[in-house]
């Protein structure tokens, strides 16, 4: 067992040793890291205007606060449908200002984060660039809030380092997000590493997001561990939900449809409650 | 992702298409798999005639009914202590008769089956076991319930089979404990898999055990995995505690203190209570 | 990185440091562990008197001393071919009388040490027995060789210390043998981890022999990662063949037919003069 | 197992399928896939001018065309020695121009790809790198070749899919590069996936390069597996050399003495020649 832990910590920054009260990032009324559950939700990629209007319309009625969705999606092929861009932004901002949603989209390298900045509230680093660390260099430098998926194959000390990449540029709004990691199983699409929580809040003030979605790829498992997850502590959840799940452009068979969001919506009050907090 | 679940399924005995109702197993008073929660709790070996008598007083009086030790210990290196063996056993049943108490131990062999068996309200086969097809055959023309702990890297389909094995020789008490698997993170000795809680559930009518001790070897997540089990849909959970785990001869680092047993045991009463169950 | 290699060593038999010339297993005229290349080839079960001695005689009229033949197989699900079992030891006792072959063959518990030892010159285990810490301290009582395979998620350390539980019931007659871990990746059925080879040889003084048919379930990756282990070090190879693997009653993925592996040998032999052995 | 290899290929500039005869990329008087064995060695980082130039006049000396060397390093925690960036980039060019040494040196990010282009007459992407889709884009205009190694938890598929990025984008002078997976084991940094070697040559027309340096973190391992990655099919290898590894600045338990290189270049020029190989 690694006993980084139990020896003086290396994260300067985010480490729990340094500051012993969680961090809370405010956005807007919005609150992540304090009493509020955080819950992003929304499809995987902005696929048109009519997809995207109509599903952020659902969860605003519902109370979501934070539509997620991407603009830029890193595909494992070139040949596979890579979001809408520069158009799925402005469809982005748009949601922002007519809706009063507040937006996370991924951001995939340093010459976009400007403008997708200019186009949501959270800029969210995909896994896959969890170690590009120019570009978290480059985050480090925004007044914007980071959420910061973990590895597929990263350990929770790697990690909290990438965040220290952040931090030290003088950006200290970072969230970090458990998303599964890679292992041998192949019924779920990775393996929710759900005790990456607690260790977390051990280790960081630094609050944690868990999402269920890419976790297992199974819209059936998603709402266990949702529960589960905010059992678990975290301060938030992201979850795909799409209006119909079969014609989604990615990621269809993790994505919720909005009547089973609605119904696991009604549950995670109640167990927010339990835990003493609120969504 | 594998697609198991969508075609027919392999599981003949185990599968949820062969059994919607989920599987209860009863013994004496205690049910597994129903309303109740499963509480098994205890050292992680049989240590002395003290040490096991303190420590199941100490729990019985705290309302938990079945004790977890170990008489026989699977350990890696053949120059670690290897249990209190025969000795063990009967400390074990002492308790069993002394204490009222139920008892899980584990089962490393086919030739100690039946003096095991004697010994004990639960057989354990242990994670490095759970493909001895020869000891699963035998287990199958018992008339006592197994609990099946998941391998290290043993995939949830092949954990299943393993099922297979014991029912299709006649036991159909059985149950499945899933412990952690193998992977490359070191915070933690193991990555507790979670989602396959609801994933059995989905597939299998038997009954689900989490054991967050062995699965994160941190005494300090115990407490946030047992909770996040329960919300999850486990049937039971087992925990080591220790009335001194620096002393443990095995497995110190994962086991609670009888005082942090006690206020988790406050804690999970209440949140099986909000599933609709209790303790 | 584990520094155990640093530290004194663990491995208080198998230790390179308790013996610095590597162990030589020698049987009849065959030796494994010094200048001879041992080989190992046959089918992955025995499925009929005619399969067998049609493979046993080609192979023996190719130089190979050594038959490899399960008869008691362990597989995933109890509703698969199981193995001959009693009528595959008497085939394979028969090819040792008849055609003066060495025979390897697998045991899967105690209960069947005795007659499988009668059966064969070699026995085998299984990586799903690895850690069946009951099944290695009886074959520490043989005086017969053991053929231990890793674990399938087994580190080195917990290999060699399972090799110790063999050497210290008496018999020091054990060689290592990798076959894959499991990792991640689909396109093998697991990945071969060749540098476990100079690693075992640094850490111990224990032959080790290398079955590229189980670590990667293709043929066509067979041949190239025969040579490699050679050049690696290995002190044999366990080759799968099968006159017609698409009928095989299991594993044909990853069986070499008849000519491709006089092809292979002959390659061998080139691999093993370059090395300064001989097959 | 997956069974892409056997559907049509999804790999449409980098299958096997759409070029039978391999790749050989050709830079000055060096090509590498043909019947050259591309040796590349040099320091994990560009240290200082003195250490340069020392080890790449060595280098030269024995023979060795290409010098490997980070400028700009990606390390774990960014308060890490992170290279001599512009400072190591020139320090390439004046061995390129002083000593006549091709070089290969890692590119970070988008920003700087024209100056290490400049620098460098190979570019390499690490593998934290290797899911950096937009870095790949960019690298895909290049008329400069590019070795990608594979990600730490990269399947095949996904590695081959990176290499197409930077194809569709008009690069085709693409080598790739095994590095080594990331999987449970601790005694080695990574485990080294030979079988990708034989497995991507199947697959794929690209040469294929082995860094064992990297893969077992362990320099005692690095010539055996220098050796069976050239009897596998690598049609190069990239090699940590350092004169004084327990000085160096990063990777110094991985690195080979200069004597110790030595060595093993005799070696590998005798394991080339039996491949009907040169250096």
């Amino acid at each position: 067992m690694n006993l980084v832990a139990e020896k003086a910590s290396p994260f300067k920054l985010c480490g729990r040793e340094q500051k012993r009260e969680g961090t809370i990032i405010t956005i807007g009324n919005t609150s992540i890291g304090g009493r509020q559950l955080a819950l992003m939700a929304g499809p995987c990629a902005v696929e048109s205007e009519d997809q995207l209007f109509a599903i952020a319309t659902y969860l605003k009625n519902k109370g979501v606060s934070i539509l997620r969705g991407g603009a830029y999606k890193p595909r494992t092929s070139p040949y596979s449908f890579q979001g809408l861009e520069k158009e799925g932004l402005r469809l982005l901002n748009r949601i922002r200002r007519e809706l009063g949603l507040l937006v996370i989209t991924e951001v995939l390298d340093q010459f976009t984060i400007d403008e997708v900045a200019k186009s949501c509230d959270i800029l969210q680093v995909g896994s896959r660039n969890m170690q590009n660390y120019s570009l978290l260099r480059e985050l480090g430098r925004l007044d914007k809030p980071v959420l910061l998926k973990r590895g597929m194959s990263a350990t929770v000390e790697e990690w909290l380092m990438a965040a220290e990449y952040i931090m030290s540029g003088g950006n200290s709004q970072v969230m970090l997000c458990e998303r599964g990691i890679r292992t041998f199983e192949t019924y779920t699409r990775n393996t929710l590493d759900l005790s990456a929580v607690p260790l977390i809040k051990e280790l960081s003030h630094l609050p944690v997001i868990v999402d269920p979605s890419h976790a297992t790829g199974r819209y059936s498992l998603v709402p266990a561990m949702c529960k589960a997850a905010v059992i678990a502590g975290a301060d938030g959840l992201i979850v795909e939900v799409h209006p119909s799940p079969s014609e989604a452009l990615s990621d269809g068979a993790q994505s919720l449809l909005p009547e089973k969001f609605s119904t696991l919506l009604t549950e995670l009050k109640e167990v927010a409650a339990f835990t003493g907090k609120s969504i």
